[in-house]
């Protein structure tokens, strides 16, 4: 590693604990001056007035190398956007969010994983169980079909690690030998709910334990609003098997929404009280019902990005992998993205997060049939 | 009655006869030739050829008086058009429908009728409850929770008297101490199906039961498809509680959707076959998802009427009935059908039969605040 890559890690990851969780402001000034500047202005509170308040509880402890260290000796690592290994284009979205409608629409500054995994490969084709913390023997036997039958097909399992309906979800994907992924509201070192402490560490060994927040962080209720996003952000679309009236699994649907992303729920008997929060959201329209994984499947196509309204000023050629894409995608008609990973030699993975950067710099597109190339005249009246 | 109306009465119940269940030809001959003279050319066969194999069968047979008759011995009535007692607004849509897309698409000649009740008043405000014969102890239920707590409220419940959840909803309402209508696919003199003779008789002595067919008729598949636009048309709304994968109770739903009622189906869970067609009617939008009764009625607003588009001519002040209720309607602002009521000294039913003829004439129009006038402007518009 260069002093330059690991100044910046060590900036990332002093800014992950100054800001514990998404901050917008930050992010922003991070896009502007670039991650080590940034961590100087923090460090030094060379800061405009909305950032000083934000950071001001932490900004006088840098523990970076020894929350690398900590991590290390869980056998964990710390992600930053720099590594191979960020999920970029699951957090495509979420950059695009505007951040002045919510504190928590930011991409995380570091992702704190433990696991043998890499994380954009186990979230290649993803889906997010959750659902109450009370759940019915019903639901459990829903969840566990659901998830024990797309896992089985490859999918991972992604779900927040609670009692009840995500803890019956990454059991199933395990019980399958599939893969699965628990995003935590606290440090991936700290065993929440404590009674998962043995669920955490199987899953750490068979899938992922991912959190932004940095090792020894206690789980607090705000963390949880925070980290629905990312459980979102992870997916290719959330399903809620069962929900209360005041579900915390309908926050995790809204992100869904925000981020494009599918958001499905099962019915149940009207006369229980765990499925009223998935009827509720049925009946508003904020989530498509579903009662099968062939149901689940069916709905989560390829991954839709909320591509942002703006002025179109790419003309120059695309280069690095980007570019290899590109150049595999035809003049005429369209391709998938497993035919330009064949095509380009590059692994699947760096094609599907090149595709929306060049969706985003405005030269290609995508429907059902596969992405292609939009024409110069498509690209001006996008 | 006169010897016309006496001579028109026997033409219906005759007609009624020959074709045993809707004929949209004949609906179209009698609207334009007048009742007498449509019975006329029929029994001399002085007819196009598209009707002459429609009434080739019983055409010869004319028992209209013997029916009367049988009908009265029952404690019965037959209803035709010309009768106070004819629903008519509730058979404006039916009558609107495109009669070459289906040869239910007319409006019944001839309602046969047991029961104490006036048909207009006892539909003024009713919700059709449908569903699988075949249904659950949960189905049930909630079918039995639903139509009681509706039939306790005054809204009548009107079904089909199958097994299953027909049958619950009756029973329901009757328990409640509310109307029940059941509409039949035999002749009411037909206990159909055998083992619901008591309830029928019950439903005969305190609600109504109803047909188009003439005593004596038999139970036909057919006939239950017809019939089921009869259930949707009499209804604001139609509630499906449980329906198998190839139930009828989707047929039931579609009319519902043909004619501008709400389709409502009740969910359950996954594991029940009996909530497989509810299910797939939610997910496909063809029924809206409620729980209970209060959504019921939240989504079982005024009745809308899909008034088709044409040309409008009307600048004729309306006369009658309808030109009172006009007249009841201010200048600016809008009115509910109970407050035209009061200030026209008309009845309830009136009204609401009136309005929709006005809407058709293209005199007025409704949202949810009401009913208003539209201006000259607004009709040449719309």
């Amino acid at each position: 590693m260069t002093d330059d890559a690991d100044a910046r890690r060590l900036a990332w990851v002093y800014l992950s604990r100054v800001v514990e969780g998404p901050c917008p402001a930050l992010s922003a000034l991070i896009d502007r001056i670039g991650v080590t500047e940034a961590a100087r202005a923090v460090r030094e509170c060379d800061l405009p007035e909305s950032l000083r308040s934000a950071t001001e509880l932490r900004r006088g402890t840098d523990c970076a190398e020894r929350d690398l260290d900590l991590v290390a000796r869980l056998g964990g690592r710390a992600l930053t956007p720099d590594d191979v290994e960020w999920p970029s284009w699951r957090m495509l979205a979420l950059g695009q969010l505007d951040a002045t409608r919510d504190r928590s629409a930011a991409v995380p500054l570091v992702l704190w994983v433990r696991g043998p995994l890499s994380l954009p490969d186990a979230t290649e084709q993803a889906l997010a169980v959750v659902g109450a913390r009370c759940s019915s023997g019903y639901g459990e036997q829903v969840a566990a079909d659901i998830a024990g039958d797309l896992a089985g097909q490859g999918w991972t399992i992604v779900s927040g690690a609670a009692f009840g309906i995500d803890g019956t979800a990454h059991r199933a994907a395990l019980a399958a030998g599939g893969t699965t992924v628990a995003v935590l509201g606290c440090g991936v070192d700290r065993p929440y709910p404590a009674q998962h402490e043995r669920l955490l560490a199987e899953i750490a060994e068979y899938g992922l334990v991912v959190s932004e927040y940095p090792p020894g962080t206690t789980a607090h209720k705000h963390h949880f609003l925070a980290r629905n996003r990312l459980i979102a952000a992870l997916s290719d679309g959330v399903l809620v098997v069962e929900a209360g009236m005041r579900s915390g699994a309908r926050n995790t649907v809204k992100w869904a929404r925000r981020l494009g992303r599918p958001a499905l729920a099962v019915p149940g008997p009207v006369t229980s009280a765990a499925s009223v929060g998935c009827h509720r959201m049925i009946r508003e329209g904020e989530a498509l019902l579903v009662t099968r994984a062939e149901e689940v499947v069916d709905e989560t196509g390829p991954l839709r990005l909320a591509v942002p309204d703006r002025a179109v000023a790419a003309d120059e050629t695309p280069d690095g992998d980007e570019g290899l894409v590109y150049a595999a995608l035809p003049q005429v008609g369209s391709r998938l993205p497993a035919h330009l990973a064949a095509d380009s030699g590059l692994p699947l993975a760096t094609v599907r997060a090149a595709l929306p950067a060049l969706e985003l710099a405005g030269l290609v597109g995508s429907d059902p049939s596969g992405w292609f190339r939009l024409t110069r005249t498509e690209r001006l009246v996008r």
